[in-house]
């Protein structure tokens, strides 16, 4: 892909700021802050043609003015910057509720009415765009999906700059403009956000731009960035690897055109010195890690409201946090300080007879898809391009028989994903926090990198496979990965998210905030959809024997399928053909979470791989070759089984009891697609009550033995006919640090305990294999007392292979980990 | 509490290390570092009396050696400090997987063996010191519980500086060392939690020395903090608010004395920094914020072990991170370089004939309960005492009739917390992440502030709450307040922390931990039962209406029960006096992780304190005057509600059904405590079979209102008799801007879709009743479409009460937000 990497990265004019100009920000300043106050307070008169009634205002008021004035400055300086140096921009605004002050920026730079067409330049048109905003049937309040230009809506803090970076990776030619709000900025993700500076690269990926906007208050508090002296705040900026900028202004009345002025020639050499650094990093002659300009921008909170409202400070307090006149519909003395307060904008000024923003009000707006709201880097599906995917086929492990080969199935992905970064080499990226290598994706590393652009040494290359630019992104926290992999999806690219899967429940709120943002953006016709979120879990629950208790916790897929089954998929591929079936899959997808759970460790291949596309492409089905039924005849029990051990144990269950009870018919089951276990009418992939009796039958004991919490089983298939008739082991939050067969022993998902509940649910069994049972919980105690006497799993137990000559993929060594 | 702020907080003597004291501390390092190899290698032969055989290693290596040389070496320090300064101070591991360094160390010093008989100073000691590591039934191979001294275990990254705060309020004469690791310092959290010193009183709390150990790398990577210029992170650290000292040392084969000289000369500057600040603010004559020293500690990874192994970089490498000879079992070489580095520490110097450490080694370690392993802070519960609490009876809501009065029960809940805080004004907090106001707990600043380090401006007092002490901890960080909480109650006080119900998801991976940390404590006699990790979760989903879909997740309960059921509690208060009620119990409680999701809005009361009381204490109960059945015949139909909300609806349907079918036996259940409609096998609060059918019935439809997401109560309840006929609705992820009633209409936990469905479920109705059902979903239809027309709800649906007089509880405007 040819890219010019200084295309847009000029210097400025160097010319002096006239006076026109900063009219232009001054007038954009106030119809923008006019148009966001009257989102938040009117039903009606949105010129204020006449004085304003009670009937005008909004039975219920909603929305955040606070930091709304700082956004909207900072908006109308961007414009002004991307009209002299046509620098692709977009905006990330990252106080919550940041929703009026984007909303009316895009309404006047003309792209809210090019998309939402009732929403015109005119009366009628303001008088809908203000009705609308946090009314029922109308907009959030934040900068939501619904809001043109936005990636990032802010509904809960913190993930701004990690997604201004996730932006940034691989758009060369981008500026990303990241409000960062005090209040965030006291959260842990936006506090290590600031460092993903040392994972940018200068050359290949644009640029992020932090505005920390001190306004003061977060809701009923003080911030703490904004009360420390103006030195620490300088230092803490420097030590996070900037050059900090700083521009106060708006206080105790000060003219707001001074402030302009200074913030207009700051983000000039702020830019100017960013096109010095894109200019050195393309010609190569950038030494060491730039340190890249942010501006710190301390501004009044509620800017430009009244200095007083019942007695109380409110313009620069937190009483500006959210609506300052609260009874504007129930007090006259609060209506006519509306209406004062509203014509300190002079709206007359700003709209013509027709109710269209004059000229001068919209001077500042670039043109076409130059415009904030318009870029289509924000509304990536527009962008995004499919995946070339080399043919997963051909990465099949080779499976003579069921179980006679090994293989650690993440790594035998970890040599397509190879193939997948490099015939992709601009638009794929895998995250991860520190742990792709442990999950055993380290194969990537024949093609690619990690990139790093903090201190290099020279063994690093060679030792640790870091470089300046690379396709695997690994910091030591998930958020921050989580983060970056959601900005680079919003933006139209692809990529996956590896972790260890007892810690992703670290970022369980920012997958709460992302699946309800596809959720919307679905909803919406010019969002364009974008890849899925893709998740490699490893390093899981049944292998976190070594770790121990800490580690060990499955719950993130319990997590996740609370949220809407339009949105969500889960796998638990069983071997590694199942697992590469299963990801070519997952990356194809769009506007999906894919939450992926495969073993790191060497196991064995149960499936050729067209046996394990026709499995995965079903979802669930019989393993045939395990089962000892009768042709045309209902079994007398079904072993179920969801995860790559839980499958091990059943299937060591089957060989027992083909062995020791022939006569008994055992059907196999095993569920790669979690979600086939719900009704169709719940989840698009759920089964019909036929299909899934075909499967299950619906009046025989079913064992399920279920990778993670048991009763998420019982919760999917609750209303099936052969619910009553089903048992599920999984884990129960038993483990400590111990050895593989001892976790599946602790919580009873072993062989010998399945092959007990078996004889324990099919009727009659109880009574004849009464000897069978016994020597199955003698097994039981044996292998325990072998592990604490040896330290080891037993292997006459461990070394037990279907086919007689693989291993058992448990009784392995640990291996790293956090 | 008499309490004197300068007790051990003395200047160092002053006097020059001599050789003596620098060999004590090189000999402690040596005989703690030997310790700490054996119990990640060896099973036998533990002091190498005879060369080493395969047979005396571990069958399965597992551990982390990498951090473990730091920690010992601060911890000898440290324990030097303490001697001369009579210092009580405990010791925070922030790395991971540091427990063979801390149980070395605590085995020096006399506290392991104490505590744990069998790990005697012997030889035979010394071999079940070193086998039970990491081995089955053995110890875990971090900080964990079963470590001395131990308050963090580390399993999970990020949190160390929060527990060490949390510890240090309240504990004036408290210091907490927390090393901190380069790679847990990448973490979000622990970025946010330098910011702690803003929320830290000099004179009524401890202090907090951190230890940055950089020791170069994580897993696979180098850290970020490691790969900085030395002035990026001195400015890093002053812009965090601190004096850094930078120590470096043991690179290139320098001499380890030469590093204790430097470390120890450090620290007793920063130690008389620190009793000089104290000592200020003793008498009130500190100037401002102090910035409090922290050290910077930079010293090879893996310190002292070999520095090469199979050709790869060994010492100072990220391969040193775990265990750096794993093949020591299997291969010659490795067998013969591990003895070789054993013997590097010359055990025959440290350990005498019997086996037991020489006194040069153990010469540093101070006595009794100044031994950091031996200091009743890091076992909480010794020092635990009750809380005062007044009597809550007294702050009942007057009830004359149900749903007569109108409370914000959280409001009610805040008068109450006053006057707890009043009763226990050194043991007890409230954290939350500014939103305690919020969450309509403002109450408890009539007699407490904010607690605040940062610039406090004459304003603030007054405006805010805040001041230089105060009881309520608000930092927009939910990990911090999580963190700082969790610390407070490991060293025996009490609190709870109050968020948004959809943010607590925010920690979700630390509840996870801290609900294993208390589930393996309680297996482990010496440890005492703490308070329980109380929960306040408001603004709950269906109050969220005015902050929309990105603000409505009730799932943390679902998060929450998968942990074991012996720690977790989950309670749904539903009016004024069951909340009081119910926090009343839960402020007695230990060992729990309770959660109490309640509402703040203006909502009907509906039971006197003595109902109140009686229905809590049961858990689960009829409401019987709002039923309809008739004594000693069985229900028609069973209406069941756990949440103010959804009770709310059920009443109203309740009260629509004995208006409009008089004849049918409605009965309406009540459930505050979640966990009642588990069976008693499963959770000790659970119902037994009989009871539960008692309330349920066994055959009659129940439609069930909850709280949450609605699978929930069918996975509480899957093998109760009546599960069949249970129909449960909740949310269902349905929600946006909109009003309090659309939110539960769109959800269909709405009153009309309730009546519908008890049509739909009791046999004949359907048939009998079309016209009501009809006229139902016209009210649906009608309610909605006011609401669109008018952008609140309809006062003739919302102004429907029970006892004619009071509110509905829904319908009123929104509030603060974030």
């Amino acid at each position: 892909m040819a890219t010019n990497a200084t295309h847009g990265w000029v210097e400025g004019s160097g010319a002096p700021l006239t006076d026109e100009m900063l009219e232009q920000l001054d007038t954009w300043w106030r119809a923008a802050n006019y148009l966001s106050i009257g989102q938040i307070y009117l039903l009606d008169n949105p010129l204020l043609r006449r004085p304003l009634t009670r009937d005008d205002v909004k039975p219920r008021l909603l929305g955040h003015w606070g930091t709304t004035p700082g956004l909207n400055f900072v908006y109308a300086h961007l414009n002004r910057a991307i009209q002299e140096r046509s620098l692709s921009t977009i905006y990330i605004a990252g106080p919550g509720h940041g929703g009026p002050g984007m909303v009316a920026s895009t309404y006047l730079d003309g792209t809210y009415s090019e998309i939402y067409g009732d929403i015109d330049r005119s009366d009628e048109g303001l008088r809908a765009l203000f009705r609308q905003f946090s009314f029922p049937g109308g907009i959030p309040s934040h900068a939501a999906p619904e809001t043109p230009g936005s990636i990032h809506e802010g509904g809960e803090l913190g993930y701004s700059l990690s997604h201004a970076y996730g932006a940034a990776f691989d758009n060369p030619d981008l500026l990303v403009a990241a409000v960062v709000g005090d209040g965030e900025a006291e959260t842990g993700p936006l506090a290590t956000a600031w460092h993903s500076n040392k994972f940018l690269d200068p050359a290949q990926d644009g640029v992020v731009l932090p505005i920390l906007h001190l306004n003061g208050y977060k809701i009923a508090n003080p911030t703490v960035l904004a009360r420390i002296p103006e030195s620490e705040l300088l230092d803490l900026m420097r030590g996070y690897g900037h050059t900090p900028y700083l521009v106060s202004g708006g206080f105790d009345g000060e003219d707001p055109i001074a402030v302009h002025r200074r913030f207009a020639e700051t983000l000039d050499a702020v830019l100017d010195q960013i096109a010095q650094i894109k200019a050195d990093a393309a010609t190569g002659t950038l030494d060491g890690r730039p340190a890249w300009p942010m501006i710190i921008l301390r501004t009044p909170k509620g800017w430009t409201c009244p200095e007083e409202i019942d007695g109380h400070p409110a313009e620069n307090n937190w009483r500006a946090h959210q609506v300052p006149l609260s009874n504007a519909r129930d007090t006259e003395e609060h209506l006519r300080l509306l209406e004062t307060w509203m014509r300190s904008y002079r709206p007359e000024e700003l709209f013509d007879e027709a109710g269209a923003p004059v000229p001068l009000a919209t001077a500042l707006a670039p043109e076409g898809d130059l415009r904030m709201s318009a870029n289509p880097v924000a509304n990536g599906g527009l962008l995004r391009t499919e995946l070339r995917l080399p043919d997963f086929r051909s990465y099949a492990v080779d499976v003579p028989s069921p179980g006679e080969t090994v293989s650690e199935a993440t790594a035998v992905l970890g040599g397509w994903l190879r193939d997948v970064i490099a015939a992709n080499p601009t638009n794929f990226r895998i995250f991860g926090p520190d742990e792709t290598a442990s999950n055993r994706l380290q194969a990537v590393y024949e093609t690619t990198d990690k990139q790093w652009n903090a201190e290099l040494w020279p063994i690093d290359a060679a030792d640790n496979h870091l470089a300046r630019a690379g396709r695997v992104m690994e910091m030591l926290s998930e958020h921050q990965c989580e983060g970056w992999l959601e900005g680079y999806l919003l933006t139209g690219r692809h990529g996956l998210l590896n972790s260890y899967e007892a810690f992703i429940h670290i970022v369980d709120s920012m997958f709460n905030q992302h699946a309800k943002w596809l959720d919307s953006s679905k909803k919406i016709a010019w969002r364009r959809p974008i890849s899925s979120l893709n998740y490699l879990l490893s390093s899981h629950v049944w292998r976190q024997d070594h770790n121990g208790f800490s580690h060990q916790d499955p719950g993130f897929i319990d997590h996740v399928v609370n949220k809407k089954a339009e949105v969500v998929r889960v796998y638990l591929p069983f071997d590694a053909n199942t697992l590469l079936s299963t990801y070519d899959h997952c990356l194809r997808t769009v506007d999906y979470v894919n939450v992926v759970v495969a073993g790191k460790q060497p196991a064995p291949n149960w499936l050729t791989m067209d046996e394990a596309i026709a499995h995965c492409t079903r979802g669930i089905g019989l393993l045939d070759w395990a089962g000892t039924e009768r042709p045309g005849e209902q079994p007398d029990v079904v072993l179920a089984a969801a995860g790559d051990v839980p499958t091990l144990e059943v299937l060591a269950a089957a060989s027992i009891l083909r062995e020791r009870i022939p006569s008994l018919a055992v059907r196999v089951v095993n569920v790669v697609d979690l979600m086939r276990l719900q009704n169709d009418t719940e989840h698009p992939h759920g089964l019909s009550d036929r299909d899934f009796d075909a499967i299950f039958t619906d009046d025989r004991p079913i064992v399920f033995a279920y990778h993670g919490y048991p009763w998420l089983i019982h919760r999917l298939t609750y209303k099936r006919h052969g619910h009553g008739q089903l048992h599920v082991r999984g884990y129960k939050e038993e483990g400590t640090t111990t050895t593989p067969f001892d976790m599946v022993m602790m919580n009873q998902l072993d062989r010998f305990q399945l092959v007990i509940d078996v004889i324990d649910r099919v009727p009659g069994l109880a009574e004849r294999e009464g000897p069978l049972r016994q020597e199955m919980q003698d097994a039981r105690l044996r292998a325990r007392a072998y592990t604490r006497a040896h330290g080891e799993d037993d292997p006459e137990v461990t070394g037990w292979s279907w086919s007689g000559t693989g291993g058992s993929g448990l009784g392995d060594t640990g291996d790293d980990n956090r």
